[in-house]
């Protein structure tokens, strides 16, 4: 399953049969203290063995830095641009046709790595209109995640180092958590947040968005079954088309 | 020492007594059968938490993809261009140096790697003069080679799934070594390969580049120990010069 | 007020007492039978002289084209890349600093160029800093919106040529508004489209999102207020900051 | 006419049977203070729709910002980079050739342009041969223009708010002109300014290049009419050759 | 004279006390039978040498490859594109400046390298203000060819391989014209090939645009000697204006 | 042989016969007093008649600019990037092959200039997979060079105004050489020199790198002679393959 142990000789049939590389994305960026700064890389490769598993197809080795424009400035983070994020994507993903993948997916567990997966996305739609190409950032969560909550959802599609990611967190890299220092931190975001260049430091000193404090294993485990089984259904999907293609 | 397991709280002291970030630079690429295809990763990653030990350095997560144009089209083999690759260590490089880091180590597992990695550190020379760069291809193992060696070298630089990549591998992940499907297999490499471009295919079938079957984990070792004693002694002389500029 | 009609002896102090320029960005798209190609450029240009107004702003000539990646394929639409329309604005942008504006409008009509203005604004938050850049695509509407609508939102932040926007363009450009022509056709837009490139032919043929029929000028003028009114406010805000910066 | 003012049901078969689009590309830039801004906007704006009705074509949207080097320092100038519209108007070219135009007319009413519109022609003459590319800037007018001009002609192909820009105006865009601002003044302008970057700050004060005072209606009329015509049998030209290569 | 005959010890304190240092720009482009490829190269050497003689500054190796798009597919002609030829000149001009140079002349013998000189002189005026670039194409030679030409001139700008470019070659390298080859071939060139990229072998089957067979060393010596000296005074212009600013 | 000195009437059917352009790369760099900057451009144009001669193929003229960073602050030397120089090779080469070419030698006399040339050579590889692309930097000269040299070679692949360089001279340029001048200096060059961006004024004062003063003409002659003869032997491999090709 995964693909990076695999030897040159075995592999070429089984890429023919599994047909499907997923690729981690995720970033180094401040989560709190109570969360690592690993904690997007960890969630996207965890999700992704998992969706690896559960779709029979090729787990690929995590790119582990992303577009952290929002937090730059906050210790431990690391920012690549887009446009460099969006050049080495479709290069990957070119390659990967070439080996003869025909479905490819870029699983992110940081937000802001989605402007240079949707425009990676597209540029190999141009390139190699025959691979199938997804950019997941946590799709089929919405309905799970309102049933769970406790905390009242932040500003927009904004989540980070809250209730939702610590538990997703606790489900997949408990071992990564230190709940002792959990804090609620519920900042004043404005609606200018969306409108002009906002650095997080102008709205928060912790870089927790929420209530960490009321994250469990168990809500966790509920949304990511529930993104996980959508994720499934549609790299299942294009498998199939891959292969009645054929 | 693992800095993505760091948390933001704490981060910021330790990078200003540490100073050096360490960023494993490996690929995808054929190895034969008796080597994994992460082969690269596997060593840059594992030679990386050594020399970050023996400086008290951060450790980076693995940028586990890289310039493979001569081996692209052998299973398995994914290839990132030269450009996608010298903008992404330029974007880590630069955020480095925001973070406060004063030396940026690039340690490459993979030799097709170092044109982007030079380009990349020539790019931070203007840009971050204050950051010193290294890029970092098994510097100083040139005497312990030849020393241990019983195979000839083969053409020029070049060394690859070998009696001495894989005595590496046999030192640092002996569980990803298969030393039942090592084989011999020294090509014949015209003059030529150096002054055209030359798809690997067109001199070896096997991607193994010389007598595999002589690795052992004890000249991997010497190798090695000599290369990390190389590189921790330029790191340390960095580090003390960053500290004096304070 | 419209700064093409000003002339080069009197622009000057009025610039420096002015400060905001607001450029209207729309595009070039299919917008079903009932609604003009250019409806998005006639709301953006509409809105940016209402919003100059409301501030003693300049407003700039439209830029008319912008990126229609999702309905290239329908008859009539025109698209540019991210990159050219990022490039041009930026410079734009540079420009408008040269000449002492100090706050900089994109005020979009257009979903699509969301990518392109965001990544412009970035762009002239390093180079010119002392610029306060917007990107606005109907700030402050969601509340409004949520109270005058009577058929049901569609899949996630997607509007088009529906009751929504139809309303607008009743209130702001009524005399390119045919209703006898409107239609109801709403579509079923799989969770797959957020995830994968999906151009819009694979799930409409009309280009017309909800239903149009439902659209009248009161809605419209009840949401495009409350929304020139958060701009204005943003905006205002923003002056008085340049103001107090002199 | 308008090619915005149209909807995408009806479009389609109107393209087919037009063939030609015209886009007007002009510039905000100073003019002396008889003269707005948006001078070359409304030239370019103005000559398209006549040129579209001489010819039964489609009248685009005004490109309105311009290449403006040369008075980028003047109050109320905006500049962009030559490369910046090449892109943006390849991306026009390519769309308007997959919408299933043949001709594509960039008719500009800013000498500046000249580079931009030059370079994005060659680049569509690889990418799409069959889309017929013009770039206008007054072509056909010499003859005439020699012989109704009272002022000596200034330095090479400059002209700029003078006798002869001014007659365009009171031609096409009357209500935007001040006679009675309009100056006679004669630069100094030595063959340095062609062979070394000279901004226009260095040989006027005024950016009136001439005199503007004899400009009249009708000579506007007469040069217009003869410019007109060369660029309408050119059109027509190619129209006709895009019906017979059906 | 020569610089690159110099040597490094040397070379220093006559670049501070020259100052000027010219690069010859030429192509590699069909010229007839009676003229070599390497015409444009060959004038702009020699010219080059003349210059650099009258005003005591440094001759460069000539940049032999030039933009030949019109012509390219014309038996012998190379082309590069404006953007390569950009970057370069570019290139050497930050590197003349850092050596202390403080006046850069492109001396071109090729009309379509027009675009790229220009381009890269505007470069350099933002990025190395201090120096001082010309971009020269024969200029002062308009009154001095008007009085020496027997035939009728072309096409707006175009001269080629005719009456005067082979009175040039017939002045400064005799030994490579052959005129018994020459020949008298006078193309109908339409307004249109100002207007559409138009390579010439639509209109032309020879590459001589004129009458070559009245060509002359006289009138040759007649119009360079005016251009040269034209050339000289502003080069000695900036030098003096450098040595001032010392 | 020369191919700028022929005419476009001759040249096609003879580029059908030959098949094979040479074009030398040099460069303008500091090479110590007793040798001028042009060495590598005097010994790229010399070699490359000399291998024109040997294998009937056309000579281009010579590219006189390359990658100097690491003695770019030596007086007198003059750098471009590898950008711009693998795209004016990129470009030349898509000419020649449209010329008719099949075999395009590029003929390096700069070690520096090795990163753009194989990596024009790849583009190439792509672009214009029939054009065969060679680059070359004294292949085959290994052995002969161990036979003759008296001094011992200094680090890695370095060498430069030495024993080895100044031979070189000797043997193809010595009116260039001055021996009187001839030095010794052998600099101790650390293995950090390979490890980070090293420029070499930080390791020698006279850019001399070893003992010039052991230089003869016959040492050059032999290297040299081995060289083109390898050389030779590629190309006409090439060239007989080229015309079974046909």
């Amino acid at each position: 399953m995964q693909f990076q142990y695999e030897n040159a000789y075995d592999v070429k049939a089984r890429i023919a049969e599994k047909k499907v590389a997923i690729l981690p994305v995720g970033a180094v960026e401040a989560h709190g203290s109570h969360l690592p700064l690993g904690t997007d890389n960890l969630l996207a490769e965890r999700m992704g063995a998992k969706l690896a598993e559960l779709t029979d197809s090729y787990l690929l080795p995590t790119l582990p830095y992303g577009q952290v424009w929002s937090l730059r400035n906050f210790p431990g983070s690391l920012s690549v641009s887009n446009e460099s994020m969006a050049m080495l994507l479709t290069d990957i993903g070119e390659s990967l046709h070439r080996q003869g993948f025909r479905v490819f997916v870029m699983l992110s567990g940081h937000l802001g790595n989605g402007t240079a997966l949707k425009e990676a996305a597209r540029r190999l739609y141009e390139k190699t209109p025959e691979l199938k190409v997804y950019h997941f950032f946590y799709p089929g969560s919405k309905e799970a995640t309102a049933r769970v909550r406790e905390s009242s959802p932040l500003h927009g599609s904004y989540f980070h180092a809250c209730e939702i990611e610590t538990s997703y967190m606790l489900y997949l890299a408990d071992e990564f958590v230190d709940m002792d220092k959990a804090i609620c931190d519920i900042p004043h975001i404005t609606e200018e947040a969306d409108c002009t260049p906002t650095p997080w430091e102008s709205f928060t000193e912790t870089a927790v968005l929420g209530d960490a404090t009321l994250a469990t294993r168990e809500k966790g485990e509920t949304i990511l079954t529930a993104s996980l089984k959508a994720m499934a259904d549609m790299v299942n999907k294009a498998k199939r088309e891959a292969e009645a293609g054929r």
